[in-house]
């Protein structure tokens, strides 16, 4: 049912890929057998589930809250992705069970917000830019789509579309229609998304308009802060915040909260591929450059600041300050797969893998049921003003965004490994599994086979229904200094495309193409103007991110310094952390004897004393006995 | 007519300290000539200095706020140190309008409290854990008390003992008596003060009083919350934050709020002192113990963090987020000076010179005129999330307790130095100027003539008003490790009691002691459980901590590497920054050239270049173009 992106590569949808056992399918089949379980009951206990009733009467437990109905409705949309790949009984009645509530808690005009309508019923549409609503309707509408796209049902479907007709009778330019955008985004996404699941134009329209209504004057926000009776000038945060600062054509940073920017930024890359629009490709490139070559953390991780949830100013990335929520996370690598398709350039892609394999992934637990809200890159010993509390993972949050969107992402992350065109089949990750797409007309089947990342050796075999000539793109990762491609056992060269090996072919039934990434261990430096990082490396292998922690060392990781010329070893490990790649070494630690009560005195009063290092993948910290933990190391 | 504490050292007055042109004299007439104008300028603009005329009304501006008083008084009490040592017509004008405006402010019973008078007359008393009655009281009293030994006038000393009386008649232990103590310490020690001013003792028993009774069960902060009809278990912060967890003797490390602490510490050093409670004493040396041996930045800056403006963890001290209260300084200096004095053991000085050169002179520009609030060891390029704004020094502040606190500490640092008992003169710090004490009952002067801590020769002139017999304290630093003295050009032992040097000898008028005390250039590490400073060190040389400024170097202070072997060259450079000692030597920066829009890329990549590195006392740091700065440098 997916629309090709005009001039780029259209996304496979979640039911097109099946994750076989490896790194990701681990994943999945956590996610299916813990979080998604763990997340419903989560929704049960907060109020979430129970809101949908539409009972709630003040003075009861469990009031509605504004975010309520996103949270369900990213649980849902990642509990669909789930069906999509598996048959689970289980599972549909609990989603069966949501959709039956959620169309009984639609109002009649087709209006759906548990919030407003059961606390705030006089204040529908009358504060977008703090009450969520357009937002919320934009995840219920994501997870009607994920709905039909797994089930065939339209019972969700239909419901979504009622709704998102009535905020386009609503909302818009036209006469008779109010005027306003979202102080959170998401609705245009999804709008855009809805358009492409049935075809109707007035959805792209409209989130063309929420998008190109944004930061022009006069303001809406002030407009609607004056209707409320309020004074535009008292609001605390700058327009920034909403990145409604500018018309987004204008813009040419990151700016505000993180997770709203990209999502916004998702949209208008998604309105550039639907229209052709090189304005807004070009405001989103724009952005993308300031993000990643000057505000990412090496984790992928973006938005340090506790403060505004979001970005700051070029290279302030502190370690054991960041913010760098899991959200913001998974909304990269959704921005970065739009423009991985967008443009088939793989530094899009490969910022989207170094985001899934580290500072997404850290935000949940090996188990499955423990989340990291945000994901610093340092902790120490004491760290006492840690909003979400001591470094470990926690299995819910008074705002549940972050458990709920990794639902959704790690159930459909092995779409994002492949993309498609005409005669084009593009895998910009490696993963074991498979997918099917039609490529010039036919359909191919292709097989990973692999344990990348802890192994650099993809084999893929390659399965048209009958012999068709196609480009196949294999993705280059940016970390990667040297490789190799065999097409059935004999060495090719293909063709480097921006960050792709282009194979083009008569393909046929059986062929194995075999890719060799080399994956030594590489110290990384961070540009010197990120200041807290000079004198200090970061390890990784592949796109694994590495980083020490206490349960690994007696002495404080803190007090490690790693020589230039310290030889580290990688192995695979199957017994630790579900099976890692884990880096040995020998380093220098400065020892904690001797001081005697001082807390300070002359250097150099202690020579460093040889110790064991051993560093482990970033993604798996905070599984084991909590404690200090860091990715940048001093080197000596 | 101070009392000689139990057991210890008396502490000079302020009238009996003259400094003259020297470090510490020239910023004392700078306090004089810039500081105390401007202040009493913004206590009059803020309205602190209004509120004294007791007619505000609900609804015009300038509404008295809980801590105006006891800014005006440490203004006040400042000023009055300013006239002590020296006559000053326009300020004795001053100092009697505010004298005669706070003896009007005065209510009939003796109470005095321009915010709670005027704008809570009905909570007079009912919430002593918030609203910081006792808190401005205790500065009222030592502002009358400065005032009376200042001007040998009793109109401000009268006022504050018919509010003390009141305070005694409403407080204490006794059947009729409300019970309880305040959130902000500082009354306890200003009764003792003026107990020691007036020798009225139950203004000592009460201080006893509100520092014993502080942190019982049942609790009264929940008694008193209780009353107003509050729920006690609704308070946010837990008991810690006002050292009100446990009984003060049961005490054993520094928690909460740092001023309130400090001043409570304080306090019980005072009591210790008067009555001898060994008991007392020992909580002081355990708390001081934590505080100094794991919670102190080499500043002598404590109090890490902006939440609680107070303690936080063993070890917690990073640079950059650093709170460390330009109050929270003075108040550890007030508390060293008294268990300096207290036990004559010289490394309570020590912590009081660390604190006076470095933390609490930073709080105040050159000119005098500006103020840091808090005194981070580090500036990164972005200092985004600083609650009092960028990296330069303000005007004044909503909450204006560090200008006014600067004031009087500078006012009467000179007293600091010196103190004295039977046959004892004891100088804790060099400074030139002259002290004039009583020892063994004959009048005695002695004359510093240095450039300490430029240099580290100090010149002491001892002028007895006729021969007389005594010992000579002399403070060996705990940071010096080669000194020598010569009485009168022959060098001589002295004898080494706990940070001193013992010159017994019979005084002769001009006898000279010339004392060295070498100040080699030392590079500090910090213990390496401040995870944050492993692998970094400080500089120092005599108590002088030094940083490195943006203002002094091309590349990125914060790229700057310090080789291990480089030398680094003091010399005192008079034009700069009102004359001081730099370091400067070779060290290396990594180059910021050549990434090529890449935020990470393998290291080693590039080669750090020779960069110049000049190095400025940490305390005059801020002073010229604001930009980066950093105290720990990474050693390479």
């Amino acid at each position: 049912m997916s629309r090709t992106a005009a001039g780029g590569l259209r996304p496979l949808e979640v039911a097109d890929v099946t994750l076989a056992e490896g790194f990701w399918g681990r994943r999945q089949r956590t996610n299916r057998r813990a979080t998604i379980p763990h997340v419903h009951e989560m929704l049960k206990r907060s109020g979430a589930i129970p809101a949908l009733r539409m009972n709630w009467r003040p003075g009861q437990k469990h009031k509605p809250h504004p975010f309520f109905d996103s949270d369900l409705a990213k649980w849902l949309e990642g509990a669909c992705y789930a069906l999509a790949t598996g048959p689970d009984a289980d599972l549909a009645r609990k989603v069966n069970g949501v959709v039956a509530l959620l169309a009984g808690a639609q109002r009649p005009d087709g209006y759906l917000n548990t919030y407003i309508s059961q606390v705030a019923p006089d204040r529908r549409w009358t504060n977008l830019r703090d009450l969520h609503e357009l937002y919320c309707a934009g995840h219920l509408i994501e997870a009607g789509v994920a709905h039909h796209q797994a089930t065939g049902a339209t019972s969700l479907l239909n419901v979504v579309r009622r709704y998102a007709d009535l905020i386009a009778d609503t909302f818009g330019p036209g006469p008779g229609r109010r005027r306003g955008y979202p102080g959170h985004e998401e609705i245009e996404l999804a709008l855009i998304r809805l358009y492409r699941a049935t075809g109707e134009r007035r959805y792209l329209s409209l989130a063309g308009y929420f998008v190109d209504a944004r930061g022009r004057r006069p303001h809406f926000f002030d407009a609607e802060a004056r209707a409320r009776g309020e004074d535009p000038a008292a609001v605390r945060r700058g327009r920034e915040y909403w990145q409604a600062h500018l018309p987004v054509r204008q813009q040419d940073r990151p700016v505000g909260h993180a997770v709203r920017g990209l999502y916004l930024y998702s949209a208008m890359a998604d309105l550039a591929g639907e229209t052709g629009d090189a304005e807004l490709l070009a405001a989103c490139r724009r952005i993308w450059e300031v993000l990643v070559g000057r505000q990412m953390y090496v984790t992928g991780g973006v938005g340090p600041a506790r403060d505004n949830e979001g970005f700051t100013a070029d290279y302030d990335l502190p370690d054991d300050t960041a913010y760098a929520e899991t959200c913001a996370g998974i909304a990269l690598a959704l921005w970065a797969r739009r423009m991985a398709n967008l443009t088939a350039d793989g530094r899009y892609a490969d910022v989207m893998e170094r985001a899934l394999y580290n500072g997404v992934l850290s935000g949940v637990s090996l188990d499955g049921e423990r989340f990291f809200y945000d994901n610093p890159l340092a902790v120490h010993p004491a760290r006492h003003d840690s909003w979400h509390g001591a470094p470990h993972r926690q299995e819910w949050f008074g705002c549940a965004c972050c458990p709920t969107n990794v639902v959704r992402m790690i159930a459909s992350v092995g779409a994002l490994a492949y993309a498609a065109r005409d005669d084009i089949l593009c895998i910009h990750l490696y993963a074991a599994g498979e997918a099917r797409a039609e490529i010039a007309g036919v359909g191919v089947l292709v097989r990973q086979e692999t344990e990348y990342p802890w192994d650099g050796r993809v084999a893929i075999t390659v399965q048209p229904d009958r012999p068709v000539t196609f480009d196949l793109l294999l993705r280059v990762p940016g970390w990667c200094r040297g490789h190799r491609i065999a097409v059935n056992g004999r060495a090719v060269a293909g063709r480097p495309v921006r960050g792709y090996a282009r194979l083009r072919r008569r393909w046929q039934d059986g062929d194995v193409v075999d890719l060799t990434f080399e994956m030594p261990v590489e110290r990384i430096a961070a540009h010197p103007k990120v200041s807290h990082n000079v004198g200090r490396v970061a390890l990784q292998r592949g796109p694994i991110v590495y980083c020490v922690e206490q349960a690994d060392h007696a002495a404080d990781v803190h007090s490690i310094l790693l020589p230039h010329r310290a030889r580290l070893t990688p192995r695979f490990e199957p017994r630790l952390l579900g099976g890692a790649v884990i880096l040995r070494g020998s380093a220098l630690a400065v020892p904690a004897a001797g001081w005697k009560g001082r807390l300070y005195r002359p250097d150099p009063a202690a020579t460093p004393k040889r110790t064991a290092l051993r560093a482990i993948p970033y993604c798996l910290w905070a599984n084991r006995t909590p404690g200090p933990m860091t990715v940048w190391i001093p080197q000596v």
